[in-house]
């Protein structure tokens, strides 16, 4: 099976994969964008041209996406680690608590960030389960009064999943980097989501935020201007100039997305090719060990381990010959992952599985 | 004269003309990058393919700027105005007094920002000579025990441009977004340099920040993680996720400007362009007007104005038809800003010239 423009199949977790045909109308209208004259990377963001590409991307988001009226979309730059800051200069005031809900790494970045700002309850730690469960969200103890609550809808280096939307009782922050538009999302349940775009969106360099009314009212009246959300909303997304190229492909994407037949076709492939690779884990015979208890196992980032580092290094070596890239775990966690966001391709699945298989006859 | 691919001239202020040669390298890399079998957007900022990449940007910035080796160099996000917050909440200690220089719209953005930190005190003001003119930053008064001192090289929207290198009296921290790269600097005469790449550099989305070791030594011991020096500096640059493909577009620029002869050659450039347009401001007879005073005059940036405000749209309307684009003032100030940074031929300078001329005398 060989791929497009002699391409390999990328399991990086982010930057990662997109869609081939999305980066073939980048490629074709790199030089003079439709006409125009220039490339986007050129053109001025206050220019009508650049304008429209940018309104363009924010209604196709809240289109695919199906974020209600009631909800602000902003680009932003920083990625979600800025956003670690922001959201507590925003939300967290003197005297209040926010909870952290820490299922993995990420999540662990998140809290540490917080505490430079405010007060933090840490309502859940998987540090005793080396972060490979989801808790039940409905059921933990908060703070009293709880600023928000926050938490990591899917932890990309430990490969832990939320599967639904919970209803909180104090206003839900969620970090979606990793599984935004993978499938849809009761929006009823949230007050604000944040997502770099490097992995079901397009390129680095740009932060979706997209918040309610509501907790847009609850931030300060004036702070530092690129950490005020209320500067994004007011200058119609551009406090200053935003990172365009970014914006511009996620804009492609998001058409992508609905083209192939939105979330819930998003939904319907990325289970179908996470369980492709979950079913060689599980028929190994204890060769490869999935990290995520089963209940929380995540379609976007599948992680497992093979008997010993040793075969681990032989394992992502000779996965190459096959074309099969950017296989190692985390540098912080090791074993293995396999990043299959909306973008990647059922045959990429289906030859991984193929070589798991071969690779556990030959080493097993 | 027509530009290759049908281009315009793009006279925009930021994001602007790239090499056209440097764009056909990110077109026909886009799908395959050196095959690799990926897109530089699809890396993951851990392999080894992307980090060669961005260490060869920063190598390379390093080699046609001549940043001496006590000096850092630090691609960040969120464009200079987040440099804004960044640098007082680094060097603007309790107690302590920062200078500010406003010599235009930007240098006024960032002592504001810096009053959301700590005490400003604002060493000079060019309001009352409506952001014309350019003071010698070696004879103003100081506070006593500065914390540093900010101006701005270069004010995009006025057009107004130091041409020396000044010896201050406290730390010197200068944003250089609009003329960095345009001409050979004295690094000895600076403590901390930060641009946007949008001008000189490459496409929106990255922020380059070069500072002392001994700049850096005065920040906090730890802060929030995204605002602070340290951790881009220990993190090999990458305290997050990088804007990979801007980083990616300045480094293809950073080679193109020694290819075609350093910043010795973009300096005799970019006198020789200005000077095409301001000599036909200043043999109009008084038709079009010039905002900066003579000794400040961008070469950047030229700002002017037609006696009228229907005839500066007339102006702008007609020079479409020589694909002279972008050429309207910005909306603060109105009248005209050609904007010339490195990337942008000569022909267009011509071509705006003699279309000045002809519609001096058609108007006049």
């Amino acid at each position: 099976m060989s791929q497009p423009y002699d391409r390999v199949f990328n399991f990086s977790a982010g930057p990662c994969t997109l869609p081939v045909e999305v980066l073939e109308e980048a490629r074709d209208n790199l030089m003079n964008w439709k006409g125009h004259g220039l490339s986007v990377m050129e053109m001025s963001h206050r220019s009508k041209v650049y304008i429209d590409i940018q309104e363009e991307a924010e209604a196709d988001l809240r289109d695919v996406f199906r974020v209600p009226e009631n909800f602000e979309i902003i680009f932003a730059q920083g990625g979600a680690s800025l956003q670690n800051t922001m959201i507590p200069m925003s939300f967290l005031g003197a005297g209040q608590t926010a909870d952290y809900v820490v299922t993995g790494t990420w999540g662990k970045k998140s809290e540490e960030a917080a505490h430079f700002v405010g007060k933090v309850n840490l309502a859940y730690s998987g540090k005793d389960n080396n972060y490979s469960q989801a808790p039940d969200l409905t059921s933990l103890e908060y703070s009293p009064n709880s600023a928000y609550i926050h938490w990591t809808s899917n932890e990309t280096i430990q490969g832990v999943e939320f599967k639904t939307d919970p209803k909180l009782p104090a206003p839900s922050v969620c970090d979606m980097s990793s599984n935004i538009l993978s499938r849809p999302v009761d929006f009823s349940k949230y007050d604000l989501i944040y997502a770099g775009a490097q992995k079901n969106q397009g390129p680095a360099g740009v932060t979706i935020v997209i918040l309610s009314q509501e907790m847009l009212e609850k931030t300060p009246a004036a702070t530092h201007p690129m950490l005020d959300y209320r500067q994004y909303v007011s200058g119609d997304n551009m406090p200053n100039t935003p990172p365009c190229w970014s914006i511009y492909m996620c804009g492609l994407v998001y058409k992508w997305v609905r083209k192939e037949g939105g979330l819930e076709e998003m939904f319907r492939r990325n289970s179908e090719k996470a369980g492709i690779i979950y079913q060689a884990i599980d028929s190994s015979g204890g060769f490869y060990t999935g990290h995520a208890a089963k209940d929380c196992r995540s379609i976007m980032n599948v992680t497992f381990r093979l008997p010993s580092e040793e075969l681990t290094n032989q394992f992502v070596k000779e996965a190459k010959a096959y074309k099969l890239d950017g296989l190692a775990g985390h540098r912080s966690v090791g074993g293995i992952r396999a990043s299959i966001y909306n973008a990647f391709p059922k045959e990429g699945c289906e030859t991984l599985a193929s070589f798991m298989k071969d690779f556990a006859c030959q080493n097993g």
